[in-house]
């Protein structure tokens, strides 16, 4: 049974153009679209139930490590975003105001929170007195909006979801672990359900979140060699904080300073999902984050007995855990079989009366076109396996591309030459200066440091562009 | 083991001074405060971890019924909010304005959504072709603001909590049908999951949401007589879709209107469970709703074994499903009996030396301070039963409560001297008049029309106010 090729021609080759390609997988699998409204998106049914997938088993994982969700306002009076002084200057150009409420003019403006540290260190220096009142490890599924120039579906829009994660500790150790904690988190679930590699580690200096005193990144590599910085940790030390009067009372009866983190994923990630996985005919998701992980499809679905013994194996399925949908519409399997291939679910089941004769079906994977016969006394238990084995895959075939794309360049013309033909991620060392990154930024049409390396020997001694002594050693890329 | 009293003196009682009872309610068990932006709060961890249940149990519901979740912008154009005139004269006095972003001044003004119905039908209409697009089933969890005066947590705020559905359908019979189907999942969500029994009906003509042809309200009735609007369904007809140009070609090639519904549950509802169900002592869930079922007291538990077999029973419980807690901490345990009443978890568990040498524990009961022993070899599954019973006792004590507060009159010095003696509904017969119920609520100090009352004889067929013919009977009362 042929595809039918009418619906895929929508969407461009990856490798003619990827841009292109990267907004005709959205259109064509319905995950969002533009509004009305310049910069902000409508997240459609099925890009939104990707975001839920994700959703629930980020939370489970916070919660797991004793996360708890509450909800802070919206907006955010000028006064209080000025309290910390690099925080408002990495802000203030980029947020929405609100001038007018009802029919008055209000006394004092507010803005739509572009990300909420202020809120909830004016909630804490309100209500933290003691060291019984802590830590606080709190988390918030949230829009925030931030008035950016150019905008791409997921990757840039001016209004976007995420969760918010704001903690303090008493000590700069807890809060420091709790870092490192919620880093790993997000590695874990980049890994274990997106079947998303990456490199990660701290952000240089001068790419640190405003106010922070480090910040640690995920940064997963797209299939045009771009980087993706993917969710991001940010330790505030006391800084922070203090600005707000936040201190509690030790048990010694003396006052402290305590200790801040902040640490964010958003439905950036989604686009990364996109670009790491999908190919020419559409979306190509992970089962994990799959809102449907199989799609039956009748075949010759009006010879008799053949839906029926479909919409039982549906419900086989369906009791036995598994997202299961059918496509029993007037399509022909041919169209069908494009459908679900463009919307990246990540399995089909053809069902026909020879397959009910035999007693199996034919599963069909979404990311290499594996067909499996399986027996349908066994389709139940065997669904599971082909599901885990396409997760493992995806995770391994990403990992492959990752490894394969990381070059190592040790002076600028090998650095330039490496950019010019090949993309990926650049290992070379650095001074530390930003003045020097901006050179090498320029030089090769827009790489930058994703990250520090300091777990591995430093390959040189000097630095790329003036050749100093070298202090770092970093992942450098392009990036969304 | 007596109770600390010295936690629970902080609580009025509700028969002293009601408003503030419920003030107190929702300080100490720590569920919301106000935060530094005027009318808006933070839904801290025990509140917002009784909105997750609440969401968690409709959006099951609502996914039952086929509903697709989305997300639309926060933001709304000025010219789209102004599309249909009813519903810009109700809502323009109380919006805010975004009028700035980042540094320039915007050229047209942006409100905060107050309710998304002209995003839709914005996105609706660039998008619905054929009657192969219908209908359209969507919902979004989200935040919503209105400028109102004055607030009261959960109550009334600027900003609050909600999920509007909103969908569009083929058919006027499809769409009124779609009305009441969502209006009845709300019914059952509280009667079966908030333990809160209901009036529910029609809103009068002028107290239809703006530019609905239909509101459906479901009517909740407090502890202290007084009315809560606890979620309303609307049916709008073809009038809003049609303002923004909605239109679809039927199977026979000719343009056609589409109907529309929209309907909402926000986190007033909480402020309902609290209203209906707590006492003196505080807090008083419904289990169902419950975020935490059970807490494991133990006592004496410096004895040996004592806390080792608290936990072995609290894994035990985990495993088998049970939300449960321990607390283990220095406190009496009278002072954490007073503290899990405070924050209404639905049981306690008492677990001392004596109990543990006869095999035993001590359950005892929020709502009634029943205490039940059960054998440590069936407590697994006895406390499943004692939480449902708990659970239809608390609606059926509720159910009571509601009865036994509905009155009728049939003069408005009858109906005036009901408002004065008792709290509650009271049926009465109306002509329909805007002016006859302003009188009505002139007279009685406040109680307006609720909801009217389709399905039973009329009990006058005289105007309660001006003696004219009824049209109506409806519930009369005093609302939040």
């Amino acid at each position: 049974m042929a595809k039918d090729k009418k619906m895929v021609k929508a969407i461009t080759s990856r490798d003619v153009d990827f841009a292109q390609w990267y907004t005709d997988v959205v259109r064509e699998a319905k995950l969002c679209d533009y509004s009305s409204v310049k910069g902000c998106l409508n997240y459609l049914p099925n890009g939104y139930a990707i975001w839920e997938m994700i959703q629930a088993d980020l939370d489970r994982r916070f919660k797991e490590t004793g996360v708890e969700n509450v909800y802070l306002p919206t907006l955010i009076p000028e006064s209080l975003l000025q309290k910390e002084a690099d925080h408002i200057d990495g802000f203030a150009p980029e947020v929405a105001w609100v001038t007018h409420g009802g029919m008055e003019r209000l006394q004092e403006r507010l803005c739509i929170r572009p990300t909420s540290e202020t809120l909830f260190c004016d909630l804490w220096a309100r209500t933290v007195q003691s060291y019984r009142d802590l830590p606080k490890v709190w988390n918030q599924w949230n829009s925030v909006l931030r008035w950016e120039k150019t905008t791409r579906p997921f990757l840039r829009s001016r209004e976007f979801l995420w969760q918010e994660g704001h903690t303090i500790h008493a000590t700069y150790e807890e809060a420091e672990e709790r870092t490192l904690q919620m880093l790993k988190v997000y590695q874990d679930c980049y890994r274990e359900t997106m079947a998303i590699p990456f490199v990660s580690g701290r952000k240089a200096e001068h790419e640190k979140f405003a106010g922070a005193q480090d910040t640690y990144t995920i940064e997963a590599l797209m299939y045009d060699g771009k980087a993706l910085q993917s969710a991001t940790s940010h330790f505030f030390g006391s800084g922070f904080p203090d600005a707000f009067g936040i201190k509690y009372v030790d048990k010694n009866n003396e006052l402290q300073s305590v200790y801040e983190t902040s640490w964010g994923w958003s439905t950036r990630s989604i686009g990364g999902l996109i670009m790491v996985h999908s190919d020419d005919d559409g979306l190509v998701l992970p089962p994990r984050v799959a809102p449907t992980e199989v799609m039956i499809i009748p075949i010759a679905q009006h010879k008799e007995g053949v839906l029926d013994r479909a919409y039982d194996l549906m419900a086989e399925l369906k009791k036995a855990g598994y997202r299961v949908k059918i496509d029993a519409s007037e399509k022909s399997p041919g169209w069908k079989f494009s459908e679900q291939e463009i919307l990246g679910i990540p399995t089909r089941i053809e069902i026909g009366p020879k397959d009910i004769e035999n007693n199996q079906v034919v599963v069909v994977r979404r990311d290499n076109r594996e067909k499996i016969v399986v027996s349908l006394d066994e389709i139940a238990t065997k669904l599971r396996d082909i599901l885990e084995t396409m997760q493992q895959d995806m995770y391994n075939k990403a990992k492959d591309f990752l490894e394969s794309h990381i070059y190592e360049a040790r002076t600028l013309d090998e650095m330039v030459e490496k950019f010019k033909t090949d993309r990926g991620l650049i290992k070379a060392c650095w001074c530390g200066d930003e003045e020097c990154e901006g050179e090498v930024k320029y030089n090769t049409g827009g790489a930058a440091t994703r990250c520090l390396i300091e777990d591995e020997e430093m390959i040189s001694d000097k630095c790329i562009y003036c050749g100093k002594p070298a202090k770092h050693m970093a992942y450098w890329g392009k990036a969304y």
